[in-house]
């Protein structure tokens, strides 16, 4: 049922049963059954190069830079000061990259579970994770992120960021309660925890029931848009729970400030940008919890 | 080439050479051969009732909401007092709807270059114009906006909404030089323009060109956004360009009171989003020439 076709020269996506997005393929660049999924890697004429995990599109060359500068530079800049930072998933890369531009950051460790995403990504898709891989503050270990959290100490981390898959196969365990008390225990005082809520035109249980479980953990639930084109139909949602006081929303100003050395190198998240991804429509804040 | 196939019990959308969208068809409600385009309408499972024009998604059930919401009610809320409303193509009748829910507004004229296209959406998408068909406000002309512009009076209307198709086909005309000088000759002092400008994440030229052609003509030009399911790519632009003094720029309370009456139907549009919308991430921001 998740598995994506490739006829003739087109890759057909099946996330949905009834509606989908095809790609063009210039050249398959790689194919492997891991011990947890499908992996395969294109070059498309459209989007560059594109990585699939059970034949759905997690990300590709020519739209990374949306979902990777919005999922880890909110966080980070909402956080007064960041030094610890756990990220799930994320086997390209790109997430890393972004964590560790943040001078504050003292250390990061990312825990994907199928070390097949990360080999494959080192080597098709360089560009994605760049010098990250070799930052001496990056512990990149391959495993279970639902053992990690289980097993890290209290308050261990800052900002956890998790970037995972749809609330199906591999990545679903990523969105359980026990999942998310252990975040909430792992985080210290004023800790944030962010992570992907799918795209709420299709999949508005997703958010509902997402947002739903972590209200039981966290005082502070929220949720920031991304609109990102891979992932189709119109916003994605980014699910944000928070520990301790409410979330210090910086203003242009502040966040102009914070951003010096960043911001240059992005090319959707701003300032301006990041302020105005809280504003969601009504159709999408209708499966929030009322705060 | 610009024409869908349907295969089997799948519609493909052929709107680029090398990436597309599908849709599970239910029912095929309407096709028909007009002397200007090919129009279908058909039933899908995932978006209700689907509008095509030579093969290139228009408009669905589902979202409809969110492109007639942000191109109606955003220029329409930055004119002090828009009482007289153009509105070029918009043949399914939603933007007519949607512009006469301002009580401000004392006349609607529609210009719409295909009858065919009205008739087929008031008999298979009725959802989308309602009542507003009927409103005394309201003047529904079958004709040619390029020849109704031509013809009009100086400084005719307050608002001018176009609501074309891209610019291939028969919408490609409302797109050039000598469209937009009549615009800006039958606006008001102080009159505003709107028209789609599509996703620049695939059509960055259509963003880039469109707003130089209209600086030519009004001193000020700009565009917001608005993250539309089916438009596929992220966000689509809506370019906006006004005489006289620079756009004011309502704030969320201003809008709030201006939108009593019709805030309360919106799925998209709330006074947050309308002031979020005009954040441009860079990789847009950059098509726009600089103010």
């Amino acid at each position: 049922m998740t598995s994506g076709t490739s006829s003739g020269t087109w890759f057909n996506e099946a996330l949905y049963p009834d509606w989908g997005q095809r790609f063009r393929v210039v050249k398959e660049l790689a194919y492997r059954k891991s011990p947890f999924q499908d992996i395969r890697i294109f070059e498309s004429s459209s989007h560059g190069r594109v990585l699939v995990l059970d034949g759905i599109v997690q990300i590709t060359e020519r739209d990374e830079f949306i979902y990777q500068e919005m999922l880890a530079h909110v966080p980070l800049f909402m956080h007064p000061n960041p030094k610890r930072v756990l990220i799930i998933g994320a086997g390209d890369g790109g997430v890393l990259r972004r964590v560790l531009q943040h001078r504050t950051v003292e250390k990061a460790v990312m825990v994907e579970i199928d070390g097949d995403v990360i080999e494959l990504s080192k080597q098709h898709l360089p560009m994605f994770g760049k010098d990250a891989w070799n930052d001496p503050r990056a512990e990149v270990i391959v495993g279970d992120g639902i053992d990690y959290v289980k097993k890290s100490g209290d308050a261990a981390f800052d900002v956890i960021i998790v970037d995972s898959t749809d609330p199906i196969g591999v990545g679903d365990v990523l969105f359980t309660d026990d999942f998310y008390e252990n975040c909430a225990r792992i985080l210290s005082d004023e800790g944030i925890i962010v992570n992907q809520c799918g795209v709420p035109f299709q999949q508005a249980d997703e958010l509902r029931e997402t947002t739903a479980r972590r209200a039981k953990f966290f005082p502070h639930v929220t949720a920031y848009l991304a609109a990102v084109p891979t992932y189709v139909g119109g916003f994605m949602t980014l699910g944000m729970a928070k520990k301790g006081a409410p979330p210090h929303r910086p203003d242009e100003v502040e966040l102009a400030r914070r951003a010096q050395g960043i911001a240059e190198g992005c090319q959707y998240w701003t300032p301006e940008v990041h302020v105005a991804s809280f504003s969601l429509p009504p159709y999408i804040a209708q499966n929030l919890p009322r705060s």
